[in-house]
């Protein structure tokens, strides 16, 4: 079995797959966080793709890598865009969820609950968000990956990645990144990408969590502040290097 | 009553208040300004939120501690976020209203009327926007405050607030201000998060609108165009101190 | 006839009528360009409008000076607030067409055939998308040009304006543009803006794409990344001055 201090060189690995690929990500995901998302995604090498519309995503999911769905600002829109992407995903495309804000909208969660029933590749979300999904804060996050089959991804000081037998915890990162509005619908949507070339999903998602992570260490090193951390954190993931992952990569296990 | 020189350090205050309390403000606000918004509130240590959906935002709002409504952007599914947002606020959650370019299109401009008569705590709009509202120019901004009970914020070369019975101008801000796209849509979530902390509407606006005023003269220093402006103000402030404050803002009776 | 060796000073002073007259721009446009289209407008001089609503867009675009019908996330209510802005327009303000990844979509790509067939002014577009658009990668664009009568800013490593008679390549530009989501929608705001004060489609489309291309070397120049990028575009924009574009223009006939 893999060790964690594998994990920065995977890590590696799988941005100079994506760099190399160019996999195209389409993402449902919640207005405030399509730009912010779609930027984050291009400058890892990924092609972004941001449309809902009814006659259009069956299309765009077909020819797609990986696929997002965030279910933040869900609009009737978003549902009837989340329900034609998921058939078209069914087994051929790998999607990831992001459970945005599960825990302050009862209707949302429960959509959140039905959605993780049709096998998402991962989940990224929070404390408060899993304790909402979860449905009790005693049920460990280990425990719903394996009842799920769906790798947790779950950020905050620490990020826990887990699959039920694996687990990594990734102490990179930096405070700054909870001041930027759709910082984590962005992660979620570089844990897609990170899914269109790593079949692995426990593989898949502590990769992207952790490069990151990294790059956010980078730009907090740069920034003044929010502004020009956002636009730091761009710079550093577009500029990472597999020396500077595997330096500064801090995973335990 | 107040003098204008005690306002730099309530809108000082004000500003602590929202750092140690993260209040909650939900915006209904245009696509353009969504984000900006989101970062905006981030940075001065709110806690944003921007969901639309009809089943969704009774939940929201009612969790809020403050509310935005901006009619930037007008689609029918804003529209009954509104109405429901509104009733769910009624008299618990404090809201403002931006009525953004209510001057270019006439059946927004009926439609801001009749939310004005639902008592915003505070309108926060520029000069083209309150002749429109006001339906004449001969109405001055005072009456029209007192007529509807709404403090007034009106934003321009110096920004004017009024109870109709207390006044004071703002002399603060920078012209790259009106070179960022939402920078007015962003000040009103800021007055809307001050309104979160404090309950007097005029001292909450004049607060809300000498912080953004003092932060976009900072930025502008460091500013080399209007795309730097905008991340330089997110910068300036997430780190806006009290002495800053003091010293900087421009207040007049 | 005019050689390419002018068109940096008409660039320059179509430039100078925009900060001149500041025309008003309604952008029918994407969701994950609306802000930095916006943006970009602004930086330029002109002041952009972006309501998709069906009961205010005949007011907003009827005192528009131009205006962008861009085809991202092509929701139902986006195609109707197409169809009552090409009403008003009608042949009263000139719009720009942007058919914005029609090679990715059946019925995106239909539906831009129909909108070529009402004559729009210009077709911002790259090669996969005018392949799309085409129908056939054997049509030239000049010969397309001529049997659509609409002006062709095809963009790329080198960007192609042809109105079936004139032609000229533009070889500004940088590779970071690329990496930046929106860059050609806000490239098709740009065009849209010099449309309204350059009645010769060939010319505006030109200058428009000759602008663009210039800011984006400069600020190349500047950008330590994609996110650097973004801003510093911002900046140069806002900044360009006549002798910068004319030694900096490189036109090819």
């Amino acid at each position: 079995m893999l060790a964690p201090r594998d994990l920065p060189d995977i890590a590696a690995d799988v941005l100079a797959r994506i760099r190399a690929r160019r996999p195209r990500v389409h993402c449902i995901t919640n207005a405030v966080a399509q730009n912010f998302s779609a930027n984050m995604l291009l400058a890892a090498g990924a092609v972004p793709s941001m449309t809902i519309a009814t006659d259009e995503i069956a299309e765009f999911v077909s020819r797609a890598d990986a696929l997002l769905v965030n279910l933040g600002t869900l609009d009737p829109e978003r549902r009837g865009a989340i329900e034609l992407a998921m058939t078209t995903a069914a087994n051929r495309v790998p999607w990831v969820l992001d459970p945005v804000l599960v825990d302050r909208s009862a209707p949302r969660a429960a959509y959140a609950k039905a959605l993780v029933a049709r096998h998402p590749r991962a989940i990224r979300l929070n404390a408060e968000e899993f304790a909402a999904l979860a449905g009790t804060t005693s049920t460990s996050l280990a425990r719903y990956a394996q009842a799920t089959a769906s790798t947790m991804g779950l950020t905050g000081d620490r990020d826990i990645v887990t699959d039920g037998t694996r687990i990594v915890a990734i102490a990179n990162g930096d405070p700054l990144m909870a001041k930027v509005t759709a910082m984590g619908c962005a992660a979620s949507a570089i844990v897609a990408a990170c899914h269109a070339v790593e079949p692995d999903a426990w593989l898949a998602t502590a990769a992207g969590l952790t490069l990151i992570g990294v790059a956010g260490e980078i730009a907090a090193a740069n920034a003044r502040g929010p502004g020009s951390f956002a636009v730091e954190i761009l710079d550093a993931l577009h500029g990472l290097d597999a020396a500077t992952i595997t330096q500064r990569a801090r995973l335990e296990p």
